[in-house]
């Protein structure tokens, strides 16, 4: 086994979801870490929408995966042999694993994880991307103020249970809009949403948003796009923010959903707005901080959809847009 | 005729592009100022696109034209009578005539115009609602910067054509789109557009927009909306601002058009906003000032379309949304 990388690489670039058929099992050899490198055992990798758009044959403003190269992402590993100062075997640490078992990776893709603050998970998602994701996006693109309106889609994903606890924490009113009773239960009861629409039970939505949130809406966090950001506009307030998170409707979709609401943005005042949380690398201490302060005195909570087996992570990116997860998805690797 | 206030009133809801059909003319007696109150003698009305929005069924955030209700409106006039301190018979004044001959205002729907600057139709144009909305959607909204990419949708229009000095006064390139070879060259040659893209004869818009802007656009202030703005978002730049002005291939559409680059945003950090220029009213002066220094001073040009005889405003508001002007539309009442 040590001498083992599993590594789940791209076969073929999908059309639609994307799913085990478009991804292999292809182990290499363990490479012995160079100077300046480690050799890590992943824990856990993370599962995003965004690797829907990486392996996508025109993925826009990031850097592409082809096929035969593993997908990239995050994930939390203890450390093997190591030739950097600073980590040593037994460490866990952070880092740009992608979905690979037993990565070899220079020193600036490993970060070392406090000493037992948190579980190792919550660093891929509540203190990784995803949660620093919902952190910026909700406070600086949606400038969510105390009494807002936020109507959150998505919001039972791993950002979007973050987001709309972070407008709440603000002292918002927050709205989600999640599929299915058990999601939207949850949504109320655990993670504090004042209220949550159902899409599947829901034949007009832009009805429905305006039945949950009867003033408007000040801030829409989306993490769906297409005919729920639609709905979404036809209920803005004057001055209304909308935050393009993500756009999970029509990443993996062949046609284009047309937005036809963009006139009510001159009569609200409003403004639509995309954002990439790289560009907060600056602040992510600050956001760190603040999450984890929340968590410590119990006001955020998160969920973890766990899987188990690296060969489950496509089966993974395929919940994602089929929306089989409840909260931030992850793949065990090894105990 | 002194006797008779002749006013174009609302006949029926249109249904697309508004014309003489919508329209009839319905005098009524001259009515005699009260306390507070001016009689005047229209000398030109403004006709503008946001009227189509004020007759249409569903207006949105502004008040709906009933028929039989005078259209609305800014125009230029001369005090007949007055009870007003400060204006006395003869002064010329900019006022809310809407569309009638000799209508009777109270004293704040009034403001004299000052001595001999300029043209009296400068006060519905350029130094009206029209260049305002053209100087604080660019500046304010579009953000625009020296060496930005500016691309002005109904370029050749009434805010179009300020639109754009406005940004190539800021030091951007600016490119127009207009309908026509000659509104076109207008663009290039009078107004010192850098370059000029004729829809009529671009089968891709977005292809057009290309090759005209190579690197992209900066700033997008959009007048026209639907497909036009779909092929912007297709070349935005890195945080590049739309500005959504006005939307006139939809405003008089029955089936509206579906935006389907909404994508960019996320990864460009784009944004798309829209505005009303009455939120700017405090600083009408300061906008007034710019623009009239750059009048005088030769580098701000215009165009003022008239047409004669109060009766031909319904199809003036017709050749606005058939792109049959260049520059502002404005109707001559009297001499």
């Amino acid at each position: 086994m040590r001498n083992a990388n599993r590594r789940i690489v791209l076969r073929a670039r999908p059309e639609g979801i994307a799913g085990p058929e478009h991804f292999a099992e292809e182990p290499v050899a363990v490479r012995a870490p160079g100077p300046g490198e480690v050799l890590l055992e992943t824990l856990y990798v993370s599962v995003d929408p965004a690797m829907r758009v990486w392996i996508s044959e025109n993925p826009g403003y990031v850097q592409r995966i082809e096929p035969g190269e593993p997908m990239r992402g995050s994930g939390i590993a203890r450390v093997v042999e190591s030739n950097v100062a600073g980590l040593a075997p037994g460490d866990l640490v952070h880092a740009r694993t992608g979905w690979q078992s037993h990565p070899t990776l220079p020193a600036e893709a490993v970060e070392k994880l406090p000493a037992g603050t948190t579980a190792p998970t919550d660093w891929l998602g509540v203190l990784g991307m995803t949660g620093l994701t919902a952190y910026f996006g909700m406070r600086e693109i949606g400038l969510v103020r105390p009494a807002d309106t936020v109507l959150v889609s998505g919001a039972a994903g791993g950002v979007g249970q973050i987001a709309g606890q972070v407008a709440r924490i603000e002292a918002a009113r927050v709205v989600g809009i999640a599929g299915g009773a058990e999601k939207c239960a949850w949504l109320v009861r655990e993670l504090g949403y004042h209220a949550a629409i159902d899409y599947n039970g829901e034949p007009d939505l832009a009805a429905a948003i305006a039945r949950e949130c009867p003033g408007g809406i000040d801030v829409f966090y989306d993490n769906v796009g297409g005919a729920m950001l639609d709905a979404a506009l036809a209920n803005l307030k004057l001055r209304a923010r909308v935050v393009i998170c993500g756009r999970i409707s029509q990443t993996a979709s062949a046609e284009l959903y047309g937005v036809r609401n963009m006139g009510q943005l001159i009569g609200k005042r409003a403004r639509i707005e995309g954002f990439v949380v790289t560009d907060f690398q600056h602040r992510f201490a600050e956001g760190r901080a603040w999450l984890a302060a929340r968590m410590a005195d119990g006001s955020l909570r998160h969920r973890v959809h766990e899987l188990a087996g690296l060969e489950q992570a496509p089966e993974g990116l395929a919940m994602l847009f089929r929306g089989g997860n409840t909260g931030k998805l992850v793949v065990r690797v090894a105990d």
